[in-house]
């Protein structure tokens, strides 16, 4: 395997969590960090001058479905994922994994790998672990994933366990894939909700060595208080020196928390999929845009926000918008939604640093529970 | 009736073809201008940021659509038009004639106005030409329109005929009713492609007196060869010393042929929804952003352009985006093709101000002819 590309560092703590630098060759990013998802390398409605607005400084591609369209090979002609999409800073592109527990059809599982239908042509197609490697070694992402296979929640004990050894299998596989020495390869924890399970997954991938270390298969309908006694049990097995990233998570309530717990990155296509809902974020909570009280509404959406869509827009005017079924409605809202992820991971960042953790968690949580509507 | 605001003054002249200042209290127009369309407070896929970029200065709302969605009186609680949308450069409002020729059901139009169905909720209204001017002061345009009846292509010349006088009643209904000093009325000449009528028409709306006037009607079916000829009767009964509007024209050669013949403004849906639909413009014509001869074109829509999409993107990628139904394949091919149509504008000014119309006419139309496929 070669040497990974990617620098790690930690560089303050507050009791499990810590602040630290990842280094890449597209630019050094501060964590815990918050990654927008650009599945089809695009992060929805947003140009890379609105993200970069936003201070996102780090987003997610993924290999399934980039694979199926436009093609990896095309990508790779067109200067990889970074000059295809414009984005010059650091990508993670996920292995499709995940879509395949959640899109595709009559999937069948092997030990080989991954055998599925294209949810966009139908198309019959195997992925073994290696594929998925090589599909990501053209995309040319900062950060690639190796192969896993998540269950669903519930799950038996033995269904897990299966599932646990398959992951360890391809990321073996996966990890003797890898070539490009300027990309780094994360192994992905699974073992569903079962401690024994997540802690001696954890312990064989870091046997086996990886640039970092996803969590998987977690925030599938097990509710916050299990996802964190199983971050629990999955953190301290890893390295110290080496960066967490907690896969699809999630609500401002489970970054909190899991960045208490000791994860360093997070993805989630949440603040993008509400905003084209018309749901938008506030410090108070969330807001609905289309909501008949906003007709009138003069103010923006979040009083305390500095993003480009509360100082030039009111509520009336985006509840107008989303009426008329205007896309200047989704792109505003995501806007502003994306800059709240991006500023709720600014002040927990800064409050790690001050080591004032809890008493942010604390503020932070009344305030978002207290509900907008009783603002004034 | 009030003092304009308006002024306006022709600064250089080539044959029939002029450049002019248009000067608002929201800031100067250069003239010929096109007005990007924002029916809904939103010209479609673009910030008002976006829209600034591409050289736009004065855009267009309508007062049909403003007044069933939102209604007039929130966006005049809220600041008006400018502030609803954060637009704070030039507006012109439409009164909604041509929507209501092109959009409502069930229109009884009767001496006292226009009744009709909304294409919203199926409510039926009564639009007397006092109103649309009552809507138009409550939006708070720049410049306002004087109600019209619009015919449908081709029309009998007494069916022209009884829609030009109605539209004379209510252009003279309209200015008895206008009453905001800053903001300018332009009444609307009507008359189908009979040279008579248009030039009565345009006659009677001077004896009238407007701070500007309009052609309506045209580019409904007629043809470009018609419809040069109508301009051709029309723009010689209009003052000198007041702007000229060619409603909802048109294409680049439409626009260049128009501007030819004394017209100073333009408005038109086309770059938008082109945009939309993947067909974006090239000084070599059009190019249809789907067809698979673009999966792997590292090109830019333009090699000539110097827009944001040209400078940051491929076609390949822009055909991906369209592929793959993401909304920044809208927007980016929207900037484009907005940034296309301010830049034949620019070129146009130049080309009217150096005398060299008909050269730079002859250039551009060879070269738009030509066509992309065969470029190299």
């Amino acid at each position: 395997m070669a040497e990974c590309s990617l620098k790690y560092e930690v560089i303050a703590r507050d009791g499990a969590a810590r602040c630290g630098r990842l280094v890449t060759k597209h630019g050094t990013v501060e964590t815990p960090v918050f990654m927008p998802v650009g599945t089809n390398a695009t992060v929805k409605m947003m140009t890379p001058e609105m993200l970069r607005t936003t201070g996102a400084t780090m987003i997610l591609g993924n290999a399934y479905h980039l694979s199926l369209r436009p093609g990896e090979d095309v990508i790779a002609r067109l200067g990889g994922l970074h000059g295809f999409m414009n984005w010059d800073g650091p990508i993670l592109t996920d292995s499709g994994g995940y879509q395949v527990f959640s899109l595709a059809k009559l999937r069948r599982i092997t030990d080989e790998g991954v055998e599925f239908q294209s949810h966009i042509d139908g198309a019959t197609l195997m992925m073994p672990p290696a594929r998925a490697v090589d599909i990501q070694e053209a995309l040319g992402a900062d950060v690639i994933m190796a192969c896993d296979e998540c269950v669903a929640y519930p799950a038996a004990p033995e269904t897990a366990r299966k599932a646990m050894e398959r992951t360890i299998a391809w990321a073996e596989r996966s990890r003797a894939a890898h070539k490009r020495a300027d990309q780094a390869l994360f192994g992905i924890v699974q073992g569903s909700v079962f401690e024994s399970q997540r802690r001696e997954c954890a312990r064989r991938l870091v046997e086996i060595g990886f640039d970092g270390y996803a969590i998987g298969g977690l925030s599938v309908g097990e509710g916050a208080g299990l996802m964190n006694e199983t971050l629990g049990w999955t953190v301290p097995e890893l390295p110290a020196d080496r960066p967490r990233y907690l896969m699809g998570v999630g609500t401002p309530e489970d970054i909190i928390a899991s960045a208490a717990a000791g994860v360093d990155m997070f993805d989630c296509v949440m603040p993008a999929r509400n905003a084209r809902n018309a749901c938008v974020f506030t410090r108070y909570g969330k807001v609905r845009l289309r909501n008949a009280r906003h007709r009138d509404d003069p103010r923006p959406i979040d009083a305390d926000c500095e993003c480009p869509t509360c100082r030039g827009y009111s509520r009336a005017y985006m509840r107008h918008l989303f009426m008329a079924g205007e896309s200047l409605a989704g792109m505003l809202a995501t806007l502003h939604n994306m800059w709240f992820y991006q500023n709720l991971m600014r002040e927990l960042r800064g409050a790690i640093t001050d080591g004032c953790l809890e008493a942010f968690t604390g503020r932070f949580l009344a305030d978002f529970a207290r509900g907008d509507e009783e603002r004034g």
